[in-house]
């Protein structure tokens, strides 16, 4: 399609770019970003001279997963679906794409951080920016009023990683979410304890999870005398407070949004609390606060809420804390987020971040956050009816940080493959009988791994268990097969005894059960 | 960006568009496609008067996948990953989108079928089209000589629905590759023996796997008097056997193809040859086939591959068929391809198809297949170091359909959730007991649900549990909290018994073992 010397004058012109940013000794980093640029139009009219020149790399703010990556994610994946399969939930997919329209309005500045495809003829269609609008969408579209679902997959946001270092542009969201026309604050206190229930048995260290409603927050800024359309401009500066200390966040409310300092004093006084259900009492009781039927709502809720949440034993680490806003415009009622308090368990703020989503990544330590959104589904339905959502979106590309990480400090070897067994020769020629024993195993569902060489040395087959972390190997030998026995060997101890034919499979099964 | 009038303009032409389809009784299906694009027309400009006209839509050519479709999903990606396990593969993971040149030159025609992303600045961006192209990238990249992987993905063709009905643009694929330097034909046979595996534990009826050799088909041209620049078109009419008579194929490669006719024949007798080992040993001995030295190295593995395959128990499935063509352009030696023998078990090829990419589904009934691909990674090494590889597809979305469709005619029920125990209660004001009671469960590992209304009717809780196969039922009342038990219905036998408090979790564990 484009012209063959179009290209070369833009290869030259880029060349320039690189040269020019190499004299000014500009970061390498950008360097990097404009070299591959280079490479990549070079690569473009590289076929002539017989070889193509490719350009070795994923797309920027994408990675592959390794076998070791995909270890960790799996073992994370389990303890979090066990989790959400313990509370009765089903799951479901959508496409990665969606029509374009179906994401227009939904995400407000962010939209422009939207992937869209090509139009090569046909729909217009956008990368899905996050699991609960096509979640939404889905429910919509299939009239579902009532479903507790699941949804683990990846999402894609065109994020500067040059801004946001460490954030993915491909990460995956993994989302619980309960839809129906429900009694008050029973789903909302299970999406809790779910919470609590996944973060306790990952053992990322103490946790805490910050809950309040926007109701409270909305009620809240009508009594301190905020007008009606600065609320979300002032919520959004509340949301800065796990960041910047409350001087500064006052500054912002006074100097840049131009709030009185009255006003701004008094929502001083309110986000500084934290408590629980007596909490919501008092404020219940509170001169001012009270004055707003929406914020006495959410109060009333939040004190359901803490009930609920003592016969789930999940108080203790629950904290209604006003100053919580999270960005988010769908959110309706009960909001809430988890960190982690124990800053030395997590890694660097830098890396830490991974994909977790610009605004709902307020804190540092964020690893889990969500709320109430009973009008999102309506905004779908041609007659606007609405289906009450709660859920909980656990900040899993954290979590795999953190799993990571600490597989990478500890001594601990994570293992790619589950073999059980290894099925070695001692002498040459023996490929055959190999195969004729391994069959056997696989047929009894043993998991065993053979060496793709027809005379491999014993050294390397041994090695191969000490480096894959196999646990036993099944030796074959001339002696062996007269005598109608295998050698079984525990590589930990290098211990090793004759087992007959006819026993293997069941003393494998012994051996490895715990594993 | 888009001028208002513009659109204006564009809605009164579509809107002609499909009156006149609409006055012509165009089917059902293309009028329904350009509603679809008049009504996003509609939406683009719907915003002014207040209420979004959304499509109500998926992507054209995607869908979703609802709890029951997930459940079988689930069931079938169990089944095959323990397989790949067993055999001892490691998992990988890359993103859905690569730099659009690394899949340039990789899919011949088929190119045009990959989607693009929009130019946005940065990167040109394409979904990626297979798993496999990935798979050589990575290796490439991170200098990969040896890996065992699987990789289960979706990927993405804009193919064209109207032309392959049932087809989807967003499938998965399920890949087992082999890479790295061997001794001849095991990791080859172990492929081979993983097919027969995964066929036979998901039980789809009886399945036939064919086997031939790129080398033997281009010898096997050469001899029969195939001028060299007519292989590749020779070989994609040979691919044709299964849907076409001889006489048609033979027609196409002569009055199309511009083949001489005892050419044609010469190949017409090789092509109806199938059997085993005997036959590779028979064609050794062809005074024609043994001319080329490339036919006569295929054969020999061919041999070589029978003998693995006899040892691996899975020769009654495996026929040496000289029809075996398979389109990729990568193969390089031996290539297989599973069919199902069954008609009946299989649904209609119009919804059969489902997914299986165009050039890898020569019979209607493949289940799966691949082949040896020695010179794919080398065209991403910079200095062209070779790895070779050998792999199979595992043609998934085939096997979801037959599945769906088996469990649609067939009484048993998908359950959707794995729920054990529905906590229930007789009569009212029970809601926190009820909570109480499911903390423990959940505590203790229990996969438990209770309904989210405060006083639900007792009928409508066993109602819940019969729609969603839930075998048990934790019942509370008022007396059983006096006596401290807990009464355990059994909802298949409605069967009642009184449990002690401290028994339950045992007692409902021992129930549901079997599960």
């Amino acid at each position: 399609m484009e012209d063959k010397a179009q290209i070369q004058e833009a290869i030259k012109i880029q060349g320039e770019v690189v040269r020019k940013l190499k004299s000014e000794k500009a970061s390498k980093e950008q360097i990097d970003e404009e070299v591959a640029k280079l490479l990549q139009l070079k690569a473009q009219i590289g076929g002539d001279d017989g070889k193509h020149q490719f350009v070795l790399k994923t797309a920027k703010g994408t990675r592959d997963y390794n076998p070791k990556q995909m270890a960790i994610r799996e073992r994370v994946f389990n303890t979090i679906i066990s989790c959400f399969k313990r509370h009765g939930a089903e799951t479901i997919d959508t496409p990665v794409f969606e029509l374009k329209e179906t994401l227009t309005g939904k995400y407000g500045e962010d939209s422009k951080l939207i992937y869209d495809l090509k139009d090569q003829g046909g729909e217009l269609l956008s990368l899905r920016y996050d699991l609960t609008v096509p979640f939404a969408r889905y429910l919509a579209m299939n009239k579902i009023t009532n479903i507790k679902r699941y949804h683990i997959a990846k999402v894609y946001r065109r994020d500067n990683p040059a801004m946001t270092r460490g954030r993915y542009r491909e990460f995956y969201q993994c989302d619980f979410d309960i839809a129906g026309q429900y009694d008050g604050m029973i789903p909302d206190a299970e999406c809790l304890k779910i919470v609590h229930e996944i973060l306790s048995e990952l053992d990322l260290g103490d946790f805490r999870i910050k809950v309040n409603d926007r109701r409270i927050l909305d009620g809240m800024f009508a009594v301190c005398g905020v007008p009606d359309d600065k609320f979300r401009s002032i919520c959004s500066t509340v949301d800065k407070l796990d960041k910047m200390p409350w001087e500064d966040v006052k500054k912002e409310m006074v100097n840049e949004k131009g709030l009185s300092e009255e006003a701004a004093d008094r929502i001083g006084e309110y986000v500084s609390l934290q408590g629980g259900m007596d909490l919501a009492e008092r404020l219940l009781q509170d001169h001012r606060m009270s004055q707003s039927k929406q914020a006495c709502a959410g109060l009333s809720d939040i004190k359901l809420l803490f009930s609920y949440l003592q016969l789930f034993q999940v108080t203790d680490k629950v904290v209604f804390d006003l100053s919580l806003a999270r960005g988010l415009d769908y959110y309706t009622g009960i909001i809430y987020e988890a960190v982690l308090t124990q800053a030395g368990a997590a890694p660097a703020p830098a890396e830490a971040q991974n994909g977790a989503p610009a605004e709902e990544s307020v804190s540092v330590g964020s690893v889990a956050g969500g709320g109430r959104y009973d009008g999102l589904v309506g905004m779908f339905d041609p007659k606007g009816r609405k289906v009450p959502c709660v859920g909980v979106s656990i900040g899993i590309e954290r979590i795999f940080s953190i799993m990571e990480h600490k597989a990478e400090v500890s001594a601990e070897k994570v293992r790619t493959t589950e073999v059980q067994v290894m099925v070695a020769s001692a002498q040459k020629n023996l490929l055959e009988e190999k195969l004729r024993l391994i069959t056997e195993l696989w047929d009894a569902g043993i998991k065993a791994e053979v060496m793709y060489k027809k005379n491999p040395k014993l050294l390397s087959q041994l090695q191969h268990c000490e480096e894959s972390g196999i646990p036993l190997v099944a030796i074959l030998g001339e002696q062996e097969l007269k005598d109608g026995v295998v050698k079984l060997r525990v590589v930990a101890t290098r211990e090793e005894v004759d087992i007959s034919r006819a026993d293997l499979i069941a003393e494998i099964r012994k051996r490895t059960s715990e594993a």
